[in-house]
Order: structure tokens, then C-alpha cells, then sequence
């Protein structure tokens, strides 16, 4: 069984065990995916049957079996693209040694939040994980591995004197990358909160990572000067200009 | 049946439409309560059966049922007792009219922090609420009156000046808001990430109030000055001094 096998470093979300079947009409694994993926995030991984996915589908449980093995492997698949995507962005920052830490926190943030609004059904499922079965424990395991990313890079940050050392680092590694987290609550690509902002998906994704970094990194408030300018972290604007 | 009447200005958790049973021996509805929500949050709502509340409290369905009605009216109860906490610190903070709306914001931060802490596995169940049935979307629609007053008060503080204008009001308020409830995935009470942070969960709840406030209103980075001094807000740091 395929879930059973999740390995750490797997690096493709489909390359499973054996080869994944094609040709059955009705339904592919990819759209098979989406859908059980759906369906978990409305009723919770735990309370959602292969019943109540044959239903959905309408397509019988031997066709879904026909795809995978079980539930389990249908969590693994969404929960490993999740992760995958989260972990390329770490490599990539890892990568890049020569920038300060506070810079490629900043990235990963922006990556972070790209990849959330690409795979916002499989993240959400991943943000939501509990540990109920051997799958999520992999995936917790994983998603601890990338906190420690995260935590490492506000450690070194602050040692750079790049990050305000009032806060203790573990608590700032949580909080931002709580605030990434809360976007699967609310965050639903296309329907855009601000007024106006460019279309599609990516530009979505890119006002969401500028408006994370500038209330994670700079704060929301506007300090004013005392020549009555105000002066929000990146931005001056005059008092009363708006 | 109570989880049917659940209002949305309900004052106290347990005013239900009839009165509370006592002196059953085993349980009594406030430890009942307790270990359902834990349940709950563990394999979420959906997910939990009045056959696994029996399982796990040792005690038979019937004797659940002596003291409510319904899986539904425990669930109600619970997200109640979580709305009405933050209710309680809302209408604090808004009969509060001479206070600017950032302080407002920053009292209501606060004190959403403090529910939070003392309440947290009602605030879980809250946070994680999907709208699946009649109680979880009355709770969202309370939700949705809450983030409405978060969202009035961004608007106002930065009509006053005192929020950075780049950011869309409607996605700080979620930012800010989405910070705050991202705390139910990882702070356990006496369990502290701080190294010797005072004892006890009224500390707890002050320490994480000023992280997030910390974070959320003035940011994570430190400013550099030409005179070579650091800056974060509230905070003047001389550079190399730690």
C-alpha cells in the first residue's frame, strides 16, 4: 500500500509503488484526487467514507479501488503535494547561502504563500492534520522538519540583529508561519478582497505575499515623526495626504 | 432541543431552555462537556460518533443522553462558550469610544489572546468550525458579526492615520485576526517555547498577547539607522550590543 510507503524525500507526488492506472473511463486519478480532496476538507478526513466518496463520485467503490487502495492513499497523495511543494521552496532558499537569513525568510514566506494559493485544497488538508493516522503522522513529521527550517532561519536573523530580539525566536517562527497558515481559512483564489487588484491567480498570490511580509515584517502600524510625517516601515506618507 | 435555539446573544454557556441536570453520579454535564470537546478537536465533529463519546467516558449512551439531548447540543455549548468569551471582550472594547481605533484593535487583540488561552479547546472547535450542520453555522454567522467589528476598527485606524494604507483594510483585518487563531494549532497552556517565562497560564497568555501584538503592529524586523544604531518599534537597540 502506497500510503504506508510516504517516504520523507519522496519527490514527485504521484511516483508511487506501482504504476498508476489509466484508461478507466469515468474518472482519472488527478480528478478522482481533487475531488476526494474536497470532499476531506468539507467533512474532515476522519468523518468522510469511501461511501460517502463513491456518492460523491458516483462512480462505485471498485472503481475507486480501481485508482487506489484506500482512503489512506488518497490523504498521502494530497498531503505529499502539499509538502513537496512547501520543501522545494526550502531547498531553493537553503540554497541561496550568500543572502542574509532575514531575506530568505522573507522568500520563504513568498514561496510559502505561492504554494498555498497554487495547492490550496491539498495545504488545507495538511494545515489541518491531527496525527489520526499513520499518513498525517508522516506528514506532521515532515511539517516539523520545515518549521525547523523556519526557526533556524529567525534564529539566525536574529543573531544578524535583523529581527527584534524582544520576541523569542520559537514563538516568532510559529506566529509567522501561523499567519501564512490562517490564509486557508479565508484565502479563495479569484475572490478577491481588495478592489481592483490585477486578475488572475498569481496576482492573487503576489498582493496576498506582499500583504504577509508587510504586516509579518513591518508591522501594521504608522509611527509618526515628530515633523508630523508618518512613516510606516517601507512607506512614508505625509500626515493628512490620504 | 438547545443546540437548535443556540442565539447569538445568548449571555452564559449553560443558560440552556431547560434547566441542567444534576447528581447523576460519574459525570456531571461540565466534565461530560470537557472530554467531548476533546473528542471533538481530536477526531474532529463529523468524525466523532455518540459512540465514541460513550467509548471513551466509560458510561453508556443513555447516561450521555440524561444530561443533553444531542452530539449537536455539546458542540453547541462549546463553540457558545468560545463566542461568548470573545463577545464579552468586543463589547468591552467598543464601549471603549474615546480610545483611538488602533488601541482598540490592540485591546481586542489582546484580550481575543486571553479567550483564547483560558478557553482553548472551545476556540479550537470554533476556529476549526466548517458550517457541516444548523450549530456550526450559527457559530460561523457569529464568527462573521466578530470579524465585522475587526474589520470596522481596521478601517477606522487607518482612516485615523494609524495603519499602514498599502495594505487592503479587508485582508489585515484576516491577517491580524488569522494570527491570532493560528495560536490554537500550537499553544499548549504551560507549555512554554520561552526559556524560563514566568510560571502559570495568566503568564502564558501576557507573553503570547505581547508576541503577537509585537509582531502584528510593529513587526518582526529591526530597522538600521544611518547612525548605526537598530530600531524596532517600541524598542532602540544599539547595534552589536547583544
Amino acid at each position: 500500500m502506497v500510503s504506508g510507503e510516504g517516504g520523507r524525500s519522496r519527490p514527485a507526488p504521484f511516483a508511487a509503488s506501482r504504476p498508476v492506472r489509466r484508461g478507466r473511463p469515468g474518472y482519472d486519478l488527478e480528478s478522482l484526487l481533487s475531488v476526494a480532496i474536497a470532499v476531506f476538507n468539507e467533512r474532515g478526513y476522519d468523518g468522510t467514507s469511501m461511501e460517502d466518496l463513491s456518492r460523491r463520485l458516483g462512480i462505485s467503490k471498485s472503481s475507486i479501488y480501481y485508482h487506489v487502495d484506500s482512503k489512506e492513499q488518497l490523504l498521502a497523495l494530497a498531503l505529499d503535494r502539499a509538502l513537496d511543494g512547501l520543501f522545494a521552496v526550502a531547498d531553493e532558499v537553503l540554497a541561496a547561502a550568500g543572502t542574509p537569513a532575514i531575506e530568505r525568510l522573507e522568500l520563504l514566506v513568498r514561496g510559502s504563500v505561492r504554494v498555498l494559493t497554487e495547492q490550496l485544497p491539498c495545504v488545507t488538508l495538511l494545515v489541518r492534520a491531527r496525527g489520526n493516522t499513520v499518513t498525517e503522522q508522516r506528514a506532521l513529521a515532515r511539517r516539523r522538519d520545515f518549521d525547523k527550517i523556519v526557526a533556524d532561519l529567525v534564529g539566525q536573523a536574529e543573531r544578524d540583529g535583523d529581527i527584534r530580539p524582544d520576541v523569542n525566536p520559537a514563538i516568532t517562527a510559529r506566529l509567522l508561519f501561523g499567519l501564512v497558515n490562517s490564509l486557508v481559512e479565508w484565502h479563495r483564489p479569484g475572490r478577491h478582497d481588495a478592489a481592483g487588484a490585477g486578475p488572475g491567480a498569481a496576482a492573487d498570490a503576489a498582493e496576498l505575499a506582499d500583504a504577509v511580509c508587510a504586516v509579518a515584517f513591518d508591522g501594521l502600524r504608522v509611527h509618526r515623526t515628530e515633523a508630523g510625517a508618518t512613516v510606516a516601515s517601507g512607506l512614508t506618507v505625509r500626515a493628512g495626504a490620504r
